[in-house]
C-alpha cells in the first residue's frame, strides 16, 4: 500500500519542505492522503515543518488542527487560514503533472481544494518572519463535512484568541483572484398533505405529490436577485435540492416534499431569507420548515486592512463576490473581515478531475507575498 | 405462540368445517393465520375439507393452490375463485365479534379480503352436488403480492384447463354486490435530465427537480375520463404515485422521476392507455418508460353466463364496475367473462379496522346459492 493512502505511524511522519518550490510542495501535500477524518499525518507534518522552519512563530497543536503566529504587538494582525481535509479519493491519487492545450497542470484530489493553498500558506508562514502585521496561521480539519465537525467550530467555542485578527484569508480557490465575502445558505422543507387511498379510486384520496406542482412552478419561474455589495456581485440562487414521496406504486401519496436550498446575498439576514423563502411561497397549501442556515458575509472591501490587501495585490488581481458558503463567514460573525483567495478553479473542486494551474500556484504565492512584505499592513 | 400465527403441523391441521354457521366458519378461516407465503396450514384445512365432505368433486393439490371440480359433462362450466392469502397482520387476530351502530361485524385481518369470500366458496363447494352446470372450485395462494408469484400465472402457464370455464366468479369483496370486470393498471417512469453543479452557483447548472413542475401541473389538472362499458361505470385515474430526485443538500439535481399510475377502463388496450400517457405529456422535455402493465377485463354481462348470474341474484343486488385491478382479468384473457362478487367492502381491505358485516357474509351465501340452484345456468 503506497504511503499515501494510509496513516503514517508516528516514526514515519511523511515531511513537507516549505523552502521547496511551490509546485513540489503542493504535490507532496497531495500525496499525504487526508480525507475529513484522516488529516492526523498531514497535520503532523505540517507542525513539524513549522517546528522545524519557522522559529518566528508560537506553534499550538490542537487536535488535528495547527496554529502558528506571531507576538511582535504590531498595530494589526491578519489571519490566514486553509484547511487540511478532503472530499474522498476519486482514484486521483498521488499528484501527477500534465500539460494541457499549452497549460500546465497539477492533478489530483486536494490540488485545488485546497492543498495549493495550504501550500502557499506554509511557505509563507516559515518565510515571511517580518511582516509589517502580527500574522496567525491556521491549517485546519473537516472543513468537508458538517459545520458541527468543522474544526473551526470547536476552536471558536474554546480558542477564540485563536481566531483572533483585523482581516481574515482563506486559500479557498479562487483562481487566484480575491473572492469577497460570502453567500448565506438555507435549507428548508416544503411538505405537503394529502390522503391516501388506493390509486384505483383516487377520487376517495388526495394526492400529496401533485400537490407539489405550484412549487416548483414558483421555483422554475424564480428570478433570483443579484445584489452587488462592496462593488461585488453575489448572484442568489433557491432551487429544489431534492424531492420525495410515494407509498407504494398502487397508493395514492398523503405526504410529499421538497428540499430547497436558498443562497442569499450576504446583505439578508436568516430570518429576512426565511421571510422571503415563506413569501415565494405564498399561498399554497404547504408547510414549511427551516432545518438548516447559517449566514452568509459581507465582504469587508472597504475596511483599512482590506484594502491595504486589494492594493498590495495590484490591479491586475480580479475581485469578485464569493457564491459559496466558506469559513469566512466565522470570521464575519467574529467582527473580523474576511476574503477567499487561493489557487484553483472552485468549479473544479470535489470533481474527479480536480487539478490546479501551475501558474495559479505561482500567482497566488507572489500576490500574497507582495502583501506580507508591503509597507501597508 | 398460539396456533394461528405459525404454520400447523400435519398431525395438528386446523380443521374447518364447511357444514358450520357461515360466521363461525369465516372466523375459523380468519383464525388460520396465512399472510402470503404461509398458506400452507390453510389449504390443508381446506384441501381436508373438500375430501372429507364433498365426494362430489375431484380434488386436486397444486402447491397451495387446492382446485376441485364436478365432471358432469353439463352445457356450462362455471369457476369459482378465491385467494386463501392476505397482507400482514396488523396486530388484528384472532378474530372478534363486534356490534357498532346496530351492524354485527366480523373483525381481522382477511375478514374482508377475502376469507369471508373463501368460507362462502367453500360451503357452496360442498353443498352444491347438482347445480345445473359444471363447477371448478379454485382456493388460491400468493394474490397480495407481485402478478409474478401468483399462484394463478403458475398455474395458467402449467394447467390451463383447472381455470377453463363459460363464466368466472371472483370472491374479492364488492359488498354483496356485482362489480364487474376491472380497470387496467400501467406504471410509467417518467424522467427528466439536466446538469448538476453547485447550489450556490445554479446558473451554471440545470434543475432535473424544476423541470418536473408542468408534469405534476398536466397530472393535477388531469380529468379522467368515465368510460360507461354494459352500463358500468369505470372512472379511470392518472396519477403520481412517487416522486424522488436530489443527490446532496447542495447540488443542483442533474436527474428526477416520477412514477405514475394510469388507471385505465377495460375498453382500452395497454397500447392504447400507454399512447394516451404520451399523448397527455406530449411536448415536455421528458423520457417516459412504461415499466408495468395489465390489461383490464370487459365486464362481459351481456354473456348468457353472466346474465344468468345476474337473473338469479335478482334486482335487488347492486351491480357496478369494479375499479381495481383483480384476478378477473386473467379469466377475460383467457375468453372468459368475469364477475367479482363477495361480502365486505372493498375500501376496508388491507386497512387496520378490516371487518366484514354479518349479513354481507349472510348475503353473498344467499345469492349464489340462488345461482348454483337456478335452472337456468
Amino acid at each position: 500500500m503506497p504511503a499515501h493512502t494510509a496513516p503514517a505511524p508516528a516514526h514515519t511522519t511523511p515531511e513537507l519542505d516549505p523552502r521547496a518550490d511551490i509546485v513540489e510542495l503542493t504535490a507532496a501535500f497531495v500525496d499525504i492522503e487526508s480525507v475529513s477524518g484522516n488529516e492526523r499525518a498531514l497535520a503532523d507534518a505540517v507542525e513539524q515543518a513549522l517546528r522545524a522552519h519557522a522559529p518566528h512563530l508560537e506553534v499550538i497543536r490542537d487536535g488535528d488542527t495547527v496554529i502558528a503566529r506571531t507576538h511582535r504587538v504590531l498595530d494589526q494582525r491578519v489571519v490566514l487560514a486553509g484547511h487540511l481535509d478532503t472530499v474522498p479519493v476519486a482514484d486521483n491519487l498521488p499528484s501527477a503533472r500534465r500539460t494541457r492545450e499549452g497549460r500546465e497542470e497539477l492533478v489530483g484530489r486536494g490540488t485545488c481544494d485546497m492543498k495549493g493553498g495550504v501550500a502557499v500558506l506554509l511557505k509563507l508562514a516559515v518565510e515571511a518572519d517580518a511582516a509589517p502585521m502580527d500574522l496567525t496561521w491556521i491549517f485546519y480539519d473537516h472543513e468537508e463535512v458538517a459545520a458541527a465537525d468543522n474544526s473551526l467550530t470547536r476552536i471558536a467555542a474554546e480558542h477564540p484568541e485563536y481566531l483572533a485578527g483585523d482581516f481574515a484569508i482563506l486559500g479557498e480557490p479562487t483562481s487566484a483572484g480575491v473572492e469577497g465575502g460570502c453567500k448565506g445558505t438555507m435549507k428548508l422543507a416544503v411538505t405537503t398533505r394529502g390522503i391516501a387511498a388506493h390509486s384505483a379510486r383516487d377520487w376517495v384520496g388526495d394526492n400529496a405529490v401533485h400537490k407539489l406542482a405550484p412549487v416548483l412552478e414558483r421555483l422554475a419561474a424564480y428570478e433570483a436577485r443579484r445584489a452587488v455589495i462592496d462593488g461585488l456581485e453575489f448572484r442568489e440562487a433557491l432551487n429544489a435540492v431534492g424531492i420525495s414521496g410515494g407509498i407504494a406504486g398502487n397508493v395514492i401519496p398523503d405526504r410529499a416534499r421538497i428540499d430547497v436550498n436558498y443562497r442569499f446575498a450576504p446583505d439578508t439576514t436568516i430570518e429576512q431569507a426565511e421571510a422571503h423563502v415563506r413569501e415565494v411561497l405564498a399561498g399554497l397549501d404547504v408547510d414549511i420548515e427551516v432545518f438548516d442556515a447559517a449566514a452568509g458575509a459581507l465582504p469587508g472591501l472597504d475596511t483599512a486592512p482590506a484594502r491595504a490587501f486589494l492594493e498590495a495585490l495590484g490591479q491586475d488581481v480580479r475581485v469578485d463576490a464569493k457564491q459559496g458558503w466558506t469559513d469566512v463567514s466565522r470570521f464575519a460573525a467574529l467582527g473580523t473581515p474576511a476574503v477567499n483567495f487561493g489557487p484553483g478553479d472552485p468549479l473544479l473542486a470535489h470533481t474527479d478531475d480536480e487539478h490546479v494551474p501551475i501558474e495559479d500556484l505561482h500567482a497566488s504565492l507572489a500576490a500574497l507575498r507582495r502583501f506580507l512584505t508591503s509597507t501597508a499592513g
